[in-house]
């Protein structure tokens, strides 16, 4: 098992460069001991392991950098250093499998890494088949994002989708929005055909070029008075019936 | 209208102050329009309230300040300064209260700001008459809580509540856990009595002491290997499906 003990280390400068999207194109970091196995089960390449513990390296052979803290606190991203970590291949996925998807969402221009990470989680949860993000979004393998997502970042295939792609799509699959002031509500909600449900920024809501493509929008019913939901919370809320009226 | 323009003065340092949560035992930070514009429909005491813009003062007469932008980000928590903030007067919500009301939830030990306030909002949009906070808490005015609750944190009252004050709500109130095993499934669940629903922090769970005290617990349906959702997004179908079973 190799050793860095100085923060000085060539390899350590590597790393703390991907803590910059820039740096992020074909690698990226990924922090705790639940993401890493998650790397793992999707069989994407492990470059390097870096932990303070030998034991928790044990698993990860070839790889497997024991560092001391000081190393460890400069290449991770978080004010308290995770106990593993390491740097794997970003994961890229075809746009053309998702044309056999049942259940797809999109995120349109998403800009909160916390959220997304939180709905890449809740996607996990309810059995969605991928996630599409649209126009100017937050780094879907950001640390954060990964950090929010909980174990669960590499468990559904992401990627962007182009305009022109999504009308081909609107030939096979249903496209769903959810307003603040449709006659359907949520709980009437199931996925009978292949579906793409759409979700605007909590800002912006969702653009006039994806709302030209909606076939059906439904409403979560909730208080007057109150403007919205956050994001995640909506999304969580709209796959959850769809899961529940699966069964 | 008076004027700020030296982030010496001496006003500036009482703001900065309270930036930290041990000095925010009588007045808080509130950041942005509609976060301020519910404090002032919740009667609270507005003391102070800054803006670079002299027309967004021009509600708030006796207590506003011009200031630049230097002063704007030195009083700010956030990384780009709000148009408008203010210093009101800490609400304070009596426990006695609680005890008329029907829709009651509990949160122990939250330690994430963004995920309480993010429930606060939730808790707003679906008609939820008291949040009770139990153990050791992230603060529930902290800029952060402030922030992510979009403008509803004076909605909904909040208290802390000591563990021998609520084994005297369970004679009034159904005690409602939520779990990942329970044979009933979030789907069924109705609040026909005054009820205390109690979410667990997503690491530790509810903790025993008030485990003892649960009439009844419920399970969100969700893919087996995924061990848990977010706490927001869980908190948010409960209190959906609850708001949606009313009627």
């Amino acid at each position: 098992m190799l050793e860095i003990t100085s923060v000085q280390n060539p390899l350590v400068k590597e790393i703390v460069k991907l803590h910059q999207k820039k740096y992020r194109d074909e690698f990226i970091i990924v922090e705790g001991k639940k993401a890493l196995e998650g790397a793992k089960e999707a069989n994407l390449k492990i470059k390097y392991v870096f932990s303070c513990d030998s034991e928790l390296l044990s698993d990860y052979k070839n790889c497997a950098y024991l560092v001391n803290e000081k190393v460890m606190e400069k290449i991770s991203t978080t004010e308290s250093a995770p106990n593993i970590m390491g740097v794997v291949k970003k994961p890229e996925y075809p746009l053309k499998n998702f044309r056999n998807y049942k259940k797809i969402i999109l995120l349109d221009s998403i800009k909160d890494s916390g959220n997304l990470g939180t709905i890449i989680r809740t996607a996990a949860a309810f059995n969605i088949d991928g996630i599409m993000l649209f126009g100017d979004c937050t780094d879907e393998f950001s640390p954060k994002t990964i950090r929010s997502a909980a174990g669960n970042i590499f468990k559904t295939p992401i990627v962007h989708a182009p305009f022109s792609e999504l009308k081909e799509f609107k030939k096979t699959h249903k496209m769903i929005t959810t307003v603040v002031n449709s006659k359907n509500s949520a709980a009437s909600f199931k996925a009978e055909s292949p579906v793409i449900i759409m979700f605007g920024s909590e800002a912006q809501g969702l653009c006039k070029e994806l709302l030209t493509l909606s076939d059906i929008s439904y409403t979560i019913p909730m208080k007057e008075g109150v403007e919205s939901l956050n994001l995640a919370v909506s999304a969580g809320i709209i796959l959850y019936e769809m899961y529940k009226n699966e069964g």
